[in-house]
């Protein structure tokens, strides 16, 4: 016993002197964990209520819900009330009202700030990546795989054409017009091929356009679109890095996304009935979801791993698992986690978009919305006219086909932040990519609504009601 | 145009070589974003795979499935197959496997480790606080506010005895038969007083007992021990930092649970059909999850915010809630959301434990094990007698109502966390906390079963079925 009394008595009074500024960093330490947990919460409740108020609002006065989440991220975000901020727009904490309101109601101290704004903006952005993931997994649940690979051709002449036409009008006219130099003109046309499929898509299911054929078409062609805009991103990025363009790296890039999604829907449908009965044997609490979720997680795990985007492996599980009879109740319960994660993904799109490039009052922006102008032209016609590339089916929204591929959202967006981390662009060729950028991403939500809109008043509507 | 042309040119020209750098150091922040989704991608998979692994076995041998969530946990963690690590453990990038794995398949590389490392066990992290958030929020909508404030009384005398009894017995003992010096003695005997109401809600919502009166009796008792937690845990570390109890402090965080439990529940009753009404109007998606989530993560913060812990808001939240005619759909929507998030948590938890101190061939673990034999004894007992303390309905099953009592789980992890970092803990003393708090947490589940099993089968269930 005296053995043991000893120890711990020498261990206590040899250890109180270290002791004391141990503790002191360990408890600040698990402070600030506290203090981003309360961040992490503000900022959700804070992305909650734009996202809804913005919602209620658009769908009072006749426009989608989602452009009412991106206004309302707008709101809170950068370009007005800077509640939700993020350190890659150069923001720090002391810009952050919701930072300041930690400091004033949760005790957060200055000298904490910073680490608090960077981890919670942080955990944020990964929710909202989630969150797209999440959206997009939904997405290839609702869509039919059969009308995707039936409609496929289309949508591959639909997808070339919107990258080729606006590509081509732009970074030519950039160079003629306005007598930009190549490698920034090539940027922006390349800004210009870009399609948003998670905005499109949200609008699609809105307005119950998802499983028409026009929808699948247009699903199917943003979806090929993701996988042409990360090539040609790819192909800009090392011409302007390098000056010449690494035919090896774009082959690799061309035939590792044909693999994966040939190979993932291949192998999925092979594995997917043992999924199923693996799902059947199950009796812990949300076995279906957790699941599927696994199966969404592992494809988007490999899609990224291969340099492709997560959200394709995620789309590419949820077109799997549409073709099981788990289906119906998988989609029952993936709608609650996307309310929870996806209004975040719309939210932190409109907060991250900094609209003061657009104060015409600044004079330094005038010229940016010159170039902007006629990129936005270029960025709405060259997208419009692939409809009418559309072939067989007379009857099909053309229009609607084309203008579903308007929006550049967060695709855009990379384009632009790339652009301007590799120097190529002047401020104003970025501040018009971005003008650009936001106008069709703001605009392609109302008119697609209502060029379908349209065709229902007269009565051309071929839509498919598909059980 | 010339003036345009020459600035553009000029801005490339001089800016290409500064640009080359930039482009370097965002190119890799953007490539270690991506990858720290990536983390969190592998991450989730291997947690969803655990919990559902560990559930089906445990409930196919008729234990709780939260027990093999937790045991899957342990079987992925810092025990076993090192694949979800966390830095606060003590771990580096290089001991996680999943950080090799992903240095193996998505191009990690060695100097992008630590930061990805860091940056995906911080968001795993949040993810299982807001896990057990959104547990207790659930907890709270299932749970009945009339039912609870009848049984209240009964709760208090629970919770109190279930604090002093293991509490004195623990530290008297650690004193008296080890020779313990106080200040060690005193931490042990708080690490003894805790209750985890995660664990026991969950094993009782597993059991269908959760709106049992023995259920709601532990759950409030559970709820007052929280707050009593906090309260312990204040006055031990002051005691430890100062060597004297600051009394201002106790009654600051004593009045303050107490304003913030009653002020928001009548607050609430008083907002809710408010709430209610909005929610009425609104058209977006998801409209009632996202109110009932605001309403819990606003309350989660006020909590948080003036010291208390964030899941007695959510708890607060659900409770009010569960009194509006929205419960049943809120209750709906809520499950699949907890399914994706509460097993983070469970899983969480056991990958942080650390089962190298239970080893008896290590010497120095013995010591320790001696002490953890006596302080596991006095934890289930100091927790067991409570239930006689129960007076009023003589038909209760007092045993279940202290065995329910008995999990310290995460609140007993803070106590030893807390104990270790200020240095009054010997090794030895310290590894007997752990112990005790692996022991509980893993006992309650199987023995609450079972105690539960045994009322039913003798027939004096009082299980009350509530609509």
């Amino acid at each position: 016993m005296t053995d043991i009394t000893y120890m711990l008595t020498w261990n206590w009074l040899s250890g109180s002197l270290i002791a004391t500024a141990t503790e002191a960093a360990t408890e600040s330490n698990a402070e600030e964990g506290t203090l981003v947990l309360a961040g992490v919460l503000l900022s959700l409740v804070v992305i909650y209520f734009a996202s809804q108020l913005g919602g209620e609002v658009c769908s009072r006065i006749n426009l989608p819900p989602v452009l009412g989440q991106l206004v309302g991220g707008v709101l809170i975000g950068i370009s007005a009330f800077r509640l939700l901020l993020f350190p890659e727009g150069g923001s720090v904490a002391e810009d952050s009202l919701l930072i300041s309101f930690l400091q004033n109601t949760a005790g957060l101290t200055t000298e904490s700030a910073p680490s608090v704004f960077t981890s919670s903006s942080e955990v944020i952005t990964l929710l909202s990546e989630l969150g797209v993931i999440i959206l997009l997994f939904e997405i290839g649940l609702e869509s039919d795989l059969k009308e995707l690979i039936r409609v496929g051709p289309i949508a591959a002449v639909v997808a070339i054409v919107g990258v080729v036409a606006p590509f081509v009008t732009g970074t030519v006219g950039l160079i003629y017009i306005f007598g930009t130099p190549v490698v920034p003109a090539v940027f922006a046309g390349a800004a210009l091929t870009a399609t948003s499929i998670g905005i499109t898509a949200k609008v699609l299911a809105e307005l119950g356009q998802l499983s028409s054929e026009e929808g699948q078409i247009i699903i199917g062609a943003a979806v090929l679109d993701d996988i042409l805009g990360i090539v040609v991103l790819a192909v800009v990025a090392s011409l302007v890095k390098t000056g010449e363009i690494q035919i090896t790296n774009i082959v690799y890039l061309v035939i590792s996304a044909a693999v994966f999604l040939i190979g993932s829907i291949l192998l999925g449908r092979l594995v997917s009935p043992l999924i199923v009965g693996l799902v059947n044997e199950m009796k812990t609490r949300g076995e279906v979801l957790l699941t599927g979720l696994v199966f969404a997680f592992v494809l988007s795990y490999i899609a990224t791993a291969i340099h492709l985007e997560g959200i394709l492996g995620a789309f590419a599980a949820g077109l799997i698992l549409a073709e099981t009879d788990k289906r119906k109740e998988l989609e029952e319960q993936i709608i609650p986690v996307a309310d929870f994660l996806v209004p975040i993904f719309f939210v932190c799109v409109g907060a991250k978009t900094d609209l003061s490039v657009l104060n015409p009052t600044v004079a330094s922006n005038r010229e940016g919305l010159i170039i902007a102008t006629f990129l936005i032209l270029v960025a709405i016609l060259g997208k419009v006219i692939t409809g009418f590339t559309v072939f067989g089916n007379p009857d099909l929204n053309k229009l609607a086909i084309g203008v579903g591929m308007i929006p550049r959202g967060e695709v855009g967006l990379v384009f632009a932040g790339v652009g301007s981390a590799s120097g190529a662009l002047s401020e104003a060729t970025e501040a018009a990519i971005i003008v650009m950028v936001i106008a069709t991403t703001f605009v392609a939500p109302p008119l697609l609504r209502l060029v379908f809109k349209e065709t229902e008043s007269i009565g051309q509507s071929v839509d498919k009601i598909q059980e």
